[in-house]
């Protein structure tokens, strides 16, 4: 379904590789054998399609569907189509998320250096690192093996990314440290100096920002979105992470891990988010703050105190969620009294 | 007036090429050969100047405008300087655009491909494409007549561009079709992954975004946007819609004809949006909704439901306008009582 | 303290030297010899190393600090660890920025131009001026003395930028005149066409947009912030403004002197900002504005008329801050009635 402009395709997958794959089991597979070509939504999925049933919003999708195969929970087994070979698994769209991968592989390094490439003599590059035209390796970077740097992208002096990562083209990176396998999407920019001076009439006096970005393993940068490197102390970006695009995190800001940062989130300086925590599109953080695990934050928040572990706060300024409903509540049923 | 540094201006144009050009009318033009050398706003416009009143708040700087010309609502005639040559017409601005244009064409490509350029030989460049130093073009690209990429652009393999396009400094597309006579601001984003992963506790899985971006005709997308491309189904964007500046729109979302979208809007994944849809400035739109055609959403809105045709909504969470705007007239009663 | 992969240390610098560069009084210091290796936070500074106390919410770890030597306000010199070498201030701050800059000298260029820059025969570039790798630089630029400009930046036709400069990795520039000692940070966008276009139902027709951006001296504008150039008149930067990541600023405003911007701010276009203003995150400024001298707007406050000078608002729409707060109030005590 994908298209062969864009997508390669490897596969068919057999009922059999596909459980082993996606660690489900298989129910209404009589042939272990028979063999699928691709994966899709529900909703145009023909007879040799792979395909998953998650959100029950879409029930009537997956009761109509002419998907030859899905993924869907065991409450949802009764509900198929006949003829529909599923696997059965409590987490869908995870399974989804690994036929996909076997479908449509994550690009790896290829090895091929550009000739329009610039690369510092001093940088050391591993196995298979592929870096395109017009990117830019500056001295004494380190590259791990099967790394990706998209053309024209720009890694600062001394930079260090580690294996399996991909910068995207036009990215920017200068004064960081990245670990394994993390993406970072075209246009971000990390390391630069964070916006620090000391204000004052007789002007603003910039200070030196003498800290770094420290990124674990497995974290995702969106397109666009920027992460000051530290003022003194480092900015930290946990294992795990998955920034969206155009989100701004100021300096010494520290994430733990696997936090998800949606889109035009601003992170304000010196914050500390925990672990697993949810921060919802356009919400700001002012800086300072502790942020504890496991919290979330609703849409468009203006955040200006702590957050405790396993809250979850909206409104601007930011409160318990149950008690920002009862405030648009409130609101509403104000207004209505003065007709 | 405009800073021939930067700008080259054509012309002189008379009475008659100017009327016939725009579609107005010439009142008060005994000589239609008479010419003038340029456009200006109201307030620095001479007597060789074609200038504009379209917005009643300047009412006072037309009616002592020293400008030779100007386009004009029927109703404004009679209060025009004496010796002002009208264009009347029922819309100035829009007539004031097209004399801007003779005056100050818009780019076309010159033809001239960069020897700093890296384009893959399997792209096909149409006739007068330009390509700029630094540019980077993929393999199997198809790029219209007349269309420009811009230094350091990134084109990802397979993509296709229209005719008379403009694709600026530093933006980087992939994964995408793009029609005709569109204008890609520097920096923006454009193809690239969403965000899509199976979230989890044992780490967020990384699912594959296996469609497009489907740009139509006539559309602009601004600096440092991001329209991240479809996780199966495309993301589209129709016919003559305007993006501005640092906008961010998800997988899957689908924009009608004419849309649009102010600076620093986001638009979660899979909202579909009608046609002629305007969304102020820092609007957030929440994943999966429908917003009718004509629908308005205020600046800094936050969409948490669907908007009916022509509705116009405005508030965190949204509510149809005269509703907003009455909470915030009860919520500053309330703080007067409280005194 | 600072990575030595990424800054590289002048000094030492003894009591003396230090006092005559940051103007601040030594107490507490028998041998005007003694020399300091580097700057560092209160927490992790050792005997050799300067620090400074600023926010009175670090008393504890100033008086517990093991540093050798610190930057203080005259109030809380009787509060200082025994043997600590003080540099007496009322502005530590700003000293301590002194001293760190003499530590860690910001940047000048090398008056290296890369063989990887496309830089054209027209362009003039002053002494020391240092060019990047895949810089591209138009025809008729003008580029003062020790300016850099890094990699994959794009400096369009006729751009002026004044001297002791630096443009980042991958910003671009056009239709603009830049002073001496300004910042351009990765990914910014400046000079390109605002947001004009004559709305219809039969299509936006584009308007010309034949101002410029001028930006006077010693200004920063963050990574991937976006500023258009004016429609007629100018967009202008006033000195000593410090715009941070991710700003959008449109055509026609103009700013004043030592405005601070802070991250994801929108101004839309022809809004006035006078001298001293403070946009905190993510603040929405309508368009057409004035916003008087030293006034403040608070973090995603949505400005929808004019501010006075010296004014504070807040909220969406905002008002006078102290409403804005009586506002919060009252609806969190309206919810607490109806429990």
């Amino acid at each position: 379904m994908a298209d062969a402009r864009f997508f390669s395709r490897k596969g068919p997958f057999s009922v059999a590789e596909i459980a082993a794959l996606t660690e489900t089991t298989p129910v209404n597979a009589p042939d272990e054998t028979r063999v699928f070509q691709d994966v899709s939504p529900l909703q145009n999925a023909g007879g040799d399609i792979l395909s998953f049933f998650d959100n029950r919003k879409y029930l009537d999708a997956f009761v109509s569907s002419k998907a030859g195969a899905c993924f869907v929970r065991p409450e949802f087994v009764e509900r198929a189509p006949e003829g529909m070979v599923l696997f059965v698994t409590k987490d869908p769209y995870r399974a989804y998320a690994k036929a996909a991968t076997a479908f449509y592989p994550f690009e790896t390094g290829t090895g091929i250096i550009s000739d329009h490439a610039v690369i510092d003599p001093s940088a050391k590059l591993g196995k298979g690192v592929q870096v395109d035209a017009g990117a830019v390796i500056g001295a004494n970077c380190e590259i791990g093996d099967g790394t990706i740097i998209a053309s024209n992208a720009v890694i600062g002096d001394g930079v260090v990314i580690g294996a399996g990562c991909k910068v995207g083209a036009n990215a920017s990176i200068s004064h960081s440290l990245i670990g394994n396998l993390c993406l970072i999407y075209p246009g971000a920019r990390i390391g630069q100096d964070g916006f620090g001076f000391a204000m004052g009439p007789q002007g603003h006096a910039k200070v030196p920002q003498l800290g770094r970005v420290v990124i674990g393993n497995d974290v995702e940068v969106g397109s666009n979105s920027t992460i000051d490197r530290g003022a003194g102390p480092d900015t930290v970006i946990g294992n795990g992470c998955r920034i969206d695009n155009l989100v701004q995190i100021g300096h010494n800001v520290e994430l733990g891990m696997g936090c998800v940062v949606v889109s035009q989130v601003g992170i304000s300086g010196s914050t500390k988010i925990g672990n697993f925590v949810v921060l919802a599109g356009q919400a700001g953080i002012t800086g300072h703050l502790e942020i504890g695990d496991g919290a979330k934050v609703a849409a468009q928040s203006g955040v200006m105190k702590n957050v405790g572990p396993g809250e979850t706060v909206g409104g601007s300024p930011a409160v318990p969620v149950m008690e920002y409903h009862k405030q648009t509540v409130a609101l509403s049923r104000l207004i209505r009294k003065k007709k």
